[in-house]
C-alpha cells in the first residue's frame, strides 16, 4: 500500500494561474529523492484564503494522507494565513517544527525570524508548513524530515496497516528509536 | 520550612501497574542530587487522561507545591496530552522552557522536535513538562534547573516565608541576579 | 514622512514616578544610533496593568506608528502581563522574535528562560517586546532589527505610502530580499 502525502500549495497568484507553482514541484522532487517506501502525492492549490486552506487539509486528510505539506502563506503579509488554518484544523501543535526551521533559514537570511511556519496533527495526519521558495524548502525538510517517519509511527498508535515512510539512507537517515 | 516539590508521572501502564515507574524516580534522583536547601516529595502517578492530569497539577499546586516536574505524555501519539494539560491550567506559560529543552535534545537525537513539552506558572507554581526517558530527563534538567530557582523566587514577589531552593555549586550553579 | 515608532515603558514604578525609566531611554538611543531614514519617537510610560498595555498599544498603532516596541513585563512574576497584552491585540504573532532574542540571552544568563517576550502584527505595527535592561535591549535589539525593515515593508504589502524604514549599514545591515 503507497502512502498518500499531500502537497497544498497556498499562493493567490499561482491559484490562479498568473505564475507557475514552484514550491509544489520542489516539494515532490524532494519527495522522490529521499523516499524508498512507495507513496503517491495528492496535489492541490489554493489561494491565500484561510477557509480554503483549512477545509483543503480537512479534504487531504480525509483521503487517507498521513502527511500533508503546505508551501506559502506563513509570513506576516496581511494574506498570508497558512499557520492559522494549520492551527485551527490541528488538535495538536508541534512547536518544534517551527523552531528548528527557523533556526535552520537563520543560518542563511536574518529574516527566517518572520516566518510563523508551524506544524500540527489533524486527525491521523502531520501537517507540516513549509516556505514557498524552493530552496528554503529544502533546508527545512533535510532539517525536519529525519523525524517525520517515526511521528507518522506514533500518530497511528495502535492503527493496523497504519502507513509506514522509509528513507534512502544514503541521502537522508529518518530516526526510529529502538523499541 | 522544606520547599514542597510535586514529581508527576504520567502514564497509562505505569499507572495500571504494568510497568514500573521510571520517571518519577528519576527526577527524584535528579533533585536530591542538586538540591542543597530542604525539601519534600509529593509524588503522583496518573493515566494519560487530560482532566486528571489537570487536576493533579491543581491539587499539587493547592498543597503548597512550588514546583511541579512532570514526566511523560509530551509526544504526538493520540493519547499524549500531557502539555494540553499544563496549558488549561497555567495561567502564564513560558516558552523558552520547552525551547531550550528541545534544543539540548535535539542534540542528541533529530526526534526531539516531536517533544511538545512546555512549561507554565499555576498560582505560585512552576509546571514543567519532562520526557519520559531518565536519561532524557536529566539532559533537560541540567538545561533548565539553572533558571529555576529564581524562576520561583520571582513567582513569590511580596510573599512573606516565599520557599527558596538553593543547589549544590559543584553540582549545578543555579543563577541569580545580584539585586 | 518621518516613520512614526511608538517605545512604551512598561512598569508599576517608573509610570508612578518612583523610578527612573532606563528602558525608553536605551530603545531611543538604540534606534538614533542604527537608523538612517527620518523618524519620531511616541513615547508612553504605563504600569503593568494588561488592559492599560493593551488600549495603549491600540492607540500608537491607531496614530500611525508602524513599530511598537515594549520594555519591562515579561517575566514570570505576577505583575508581568506585557506578552498577554500583546497577543490580546495582535492578529498575527511572529514566534520567531522570541525565539531568537531569548537564544541570544541565554548565551549570557540562564534565566533568559523565564522571558516570555514575543512579538505580533496590530493593524499595520510590528510590536516587539524586549526586557526591561538597557544591556539586554541592546543585544535583543542586535539580533532581531535586520528583519524589522522587511517584516514593516511586509505589513504594509498593497498600501500607497508605506514607511519605510533605512538602517546606517556600518552599524547594522537590515536585510531585504532582491525581488
Amino acid at each position: 500500500m503507497s502512502a498518500l502525502i499531500g502537497i497544498l500549495t497556498v499562493s493567490d497568484r499561482a491559484s490562479r494561474g498568473e505564475y507557475a507553482d514552484e514550491g509544489g514541484p520542489a516539494i515532490r522532487t524532494y519527495l522522490a529523492e529521499v523516499l524508498a517506501s512507495a507513496w503517491e502525492a495528492h496535489e492541490r492549490i489554493v489561494p491565500d484564503d484561510l477557509d480554503t486552506i483549512a477545509s483543503t487539509i480537512l479534504e487531504l486528510s480525509a483521503a487517507g494522507c498521513c502527511l500533508v505539506v503546505t508551501t506559502g502563506g506563513t509570513g506576516p503579509a496581511p494574506r498570508d494565513v497558512t499557520p492559522e488554518a494549520t492551527e485551527r484544523v490541528c488538535t495538536k501543535l508541534l512547536p518544534g517544527f517551527g523552531e528548528l526551521m527557523r533556526k535552520v533559514s537563520l543560518e542563511k537570511v536574518p529574516t527566517a525570524i518572520l516566518s510563523r511556519q508551524t506544524a500540527g496533527i489533524c486527525g491521523r495526519t502531520l501537517v507540516v508548513n513549509l516556505p514557498g521558495r524552493p530552496k528554503s524548502i529544502r533546508e527545512c525538510l533535510d532539517g525536519v524530515f529525519p523525524a517525520i517517519p517515526y511521528c507518522i509511527d506514533l500518530i497511528h498508535t495502535g492503527v493496523a496497516d497504519a502507513p509506514r515512510l522509509d528513507t534512502r539512507p544514503e541521502r537522508l537517515v529518518a530516526f526510529r528509536p529502538k523499541s
